[in-house]
């Protein structure tokens, strides 16, 4: 390699300088980006301050992450790689629930709750009753399994993004479903909202005429023995931004309707407020079996 | 956008969430970033959990970065994006000093010093005299020139990797250029040496097999009033690594000669223990009213 870095060998050189990589995955992957990404500064001929500005842009975006925020998940998001690593690994499996992404909240563990309780932890929000099933793609109840869930408040915010106003775990709950394979929670509806703007990604948002919001929704992971878990949302029908997500999670699929209740007996037996809203939300799971290999 | 997002409408729909971008420069810069991102991504095809190491491998990448360290830089370096960077910006003059990476060592202000001082604040290592002149293109001299330079010392560290061994300013300099364009200082001869590896750079080039050294030289940014400044390295001939530097910085126009000298008035002269090495560097600018336009 005595000869000069030129703009027709340089790809060549930096794979080349990867030969001896023991594993061949990540050799295969380092050699696609490496191809990936110099192909993109041959298409933008970037200048020297371009470059620095990129440069900084990537290192604020590590600094702006902590334990309980994470930029690079959001800057994966709006860019549509998040959504785009899910719909690569989604099996179709006829009449499972899709998957949708993690999204940048799933920062703490979900505090276990009994069937039943509420995960609002506040009570300012309109009432809301999810009620459930977790079934295998056969149609049959899955008993003991997990079901992860967590939410923004009716503000549009997560107990991450509010300490001191709420508590750490408002808005989560880890359920278990009982022998019918059935959950339910209490909670308040959610609200659309937009993703965290204070850092390097709101900025670009904001310089790209990008609005920054997402359409209210109830994150989940479900999870029960001999199947796949899924990690999805399920959202609230005809919330704003329900067309144009900026992370562009949305499938028509996953979209529920919260129906707007005026029961007072039902709202008693459940232990909420009237009128509420109730959201029927049924999961799918691909039995471990049915799986093709990864 | 209420059709679901598919491996084949990903990249458009992104593209389209930039369409009113008020800077077309950007809104390019981004949509060529969303068509290379996806396409390395729908090559290599992630798992969840190479997904979650990238961003983690990212995170890390961001945090390891703070006024001394430029973890992105060292990145950008090993992938030989700085020096596509670098290849791509350089304008063709006939004779002019060609470019090569910043580096991530320039994080501190050269001391102003005056022609002869020396740069080596400690005096352990190999004594050496850097002398040079500044040009333009057409051989004319450039009186005033800024003659900005930088290395490591002999045994491989630059000042800000060794806060309390080395003073902040050891093996730095900022010189200016006499009547007949010449420069002239003492330091030591510098090292090869590795970059930084105590971070997520560094793991990447040990599970890749790759050496993370540099062949040794000194860091040059030359400007001078009408000509276009230059970011370049001198390099030590023979050095080891000359020939696969990690960086791929290395061109055959930038390796000087560094002199052994035995002479005990030219030492003296010098104001330099003997023997000595000796280097001549002459930096040729490219006069502004000779550049095509960027």
């Amino acid at each position: 390699m005595a000869t000069d870095f030129t703009e027709e060998t340089a790809t060549d050189a930096v794979i080349e300088s990867f030969h001896a990589t023991p594993e061949p995955r990540l050799k295969e992957v380092l050699t696609s980006l490496t191809q990936h990404l110099h192909a993109f500064v041959r298409d933008v001929r970037p200048t020297h301050s371009e470059w620095e500005q990129a440069i900084e842009f990537l290192t604020e975006t590590g600094q702006k992450c902590d334990d309980v925020r994470q930029e690079f998940i959001l800057l994966s998001d709006v860019l549509g790689v998040s959504m785009l690593v899910e719909t690569i690994n989604e099996r179709e499996t006829p009449g499972a629930t899709s998957a949708t992404v993690l999204g940048p909240f799933h920062v703490v563990d979900s505090p276990p709750r009994a069937l039943g309780d509420t995960i609002d932890l506040i009570g300012t929000g309109h009432p809301c009753v999810v009620t459930g099933r977790v079934l295998s793609q056969d149609g049959s109840p899955l008993p003991g399994a997990v079901v992860d869930v967590w939410q923004g408040n009716e503000k549009g915010f997560y107990d991450v993004q509010q300490p001191g106003i709420q508590p750490l775990g408002n808005g989560r709950g880890l359920f278990t479903t009982d022998e019918r394979g059935a959950f339910w929670f209490r909670t308040v509806v959610p609200s659309y909202y937009p993703i965290q703007t204070d850092g390097p990604v709101g900025r670009m948002l904001e310089r790209t005429g990008r609005h920054p919001n997402r359409p209210a929704h109830i994150h989940f992971i479900v999870g029960a023995e001999g199947h796949a878990p899924v990690t999805t949302h399920v959202f609230v029908k005809d919330s704003p931004y329900i067309e144009n997500d900026t992370v562009f999670a949305v499938k028509e699929s996953l979209i529920a309707d919260f129906v707007h209740t005026d029961d007072p007996d039902l709202a008693r037996e459940h232990g909420v407020r009237n009128p509420f809203a109730h959201a029927q939300v049924d999961i799918v799971l691909e039995s471990v079996s049915d799986m093709r290999p990864a």
